[in-house]
């Protein structure tokens, strides 16, 4: 007895990631109820996403310029290249203030069961990225996930073979770690890659 | 570093119901990295919506006609009005295949801490409902939680003082329930609400 238009409200909220159908059924009563505003600030919003943001041509990360303002800054260290999953990622990495190079975010990781291999990825464009002449080296920033992981050793071999020189982010104890608190799986990472004192 | 359009879209996501900043980042990412085709048909389905639905100007519902199908059905026994909080309980209602009556939909329910009061919720036009003669009895559904009681124990009041027969559906041991795996309170009020076997 819904609507046509209420059941394709609510069909249309489901392309939301880990919306299911009672979450969608909530948000459609929710905005319809007690926030228009908010529903017609939401369309437009998402109206102007598409039609204005599109991927940078050098980093791959979301912008509505060729070429995003960071990838353009005279102010970044075109000589590092870090790698990353996606634009949350990146911010992640900038709010350290400990990285000033470049970035490319692949929007994703090698994950065969959800069939995404390096040509659903478009590893090429990461390639002809880091065959830019300035590039002496790529950081893998991949999560430490089993994704993650192997998409750093896909990365890395493939870069590696065009004589690039690729490093990856640590691994060990996080800061204010404790030795009793910790996974022993971390612990036994973070002993096989101990450095000197 | 995120452009003007990325940050309006995240932060318009966050009208959303139950919805936080990583989310509603998480959302904008899938939305315009993965599924262009299904922002585009939410930002539809929301001005869709938006202009073509409102509230049945008799039960309260969401519906494109100025009184909803169910209202103006000619099968729907109008003698009975049962009043719901949301369409969603609507919608479970008529699961059940055991009700022919009519509806009011409350959109919500007495909740002092939320600031919603009874002038909130428009109790009056419940009461306007409420005083159609072909209303015979009242059954209040609301939720068994501390404020859909409250909003019961209030309506229930309101609706007797005008001479309106009020009930409200029963609380108990749900169907294949058993006693050792049934919180106490629901015990106790099938106990004291048991009836003649």
């Amino acid at each position: 007895m819904n609507t046509g238009v209420l059941d394709e409200l609510v069909s249309a909220l489901r392309c939301l990631p880990s919306v299911g159908p009672k979450s969608a059924q909530r948000m459609a009563f929710h905005l319809l109820q007690r926030d228009r505003a908010g529903a017609d600030r939401l369309a437009r919003a998402l109206g102007d996403a598409l039609t204005r943001l599109h991927n940078c041509a050098r980093c791959n990360t979301f912008t509505e310029l060729e070429v995003c303002e960071r990838c353009s800054s005279p102010r970044r260290d075109a000589s590092q290249l870090c790698v990353v999953e996606t634009p949350a990622d990146m911010l992640m990495m900038e709010q350290t203030h400990s990285y000033s190079g470049l970035y490319f975010c692949l929007m994703g990781r090698i994950a065969p069961l959800e069939g995404v291999g390096p040509k659903e990825l478009r590893l090429d464009r990461l390639l002809e990225r880091a065959a830019d002449p300035a590039v002496r080296e790529v950081i893998l920033a991949t999560n430490f996930t089993n994704e993650g992981e192997a998409t750093a050793h896909y990365l890395g071999e493939m870069l590696r073979a065009r004589g690039l020189a690729v490093t990856r982010i640590a691994r060990g104890l996080p800061v204010g770690g404790e030795l009793e608190h910790t996974d022993i799986g971390t612990i036994a990472q973070a002993l096989s890659e101990r450095r000197p004192a």
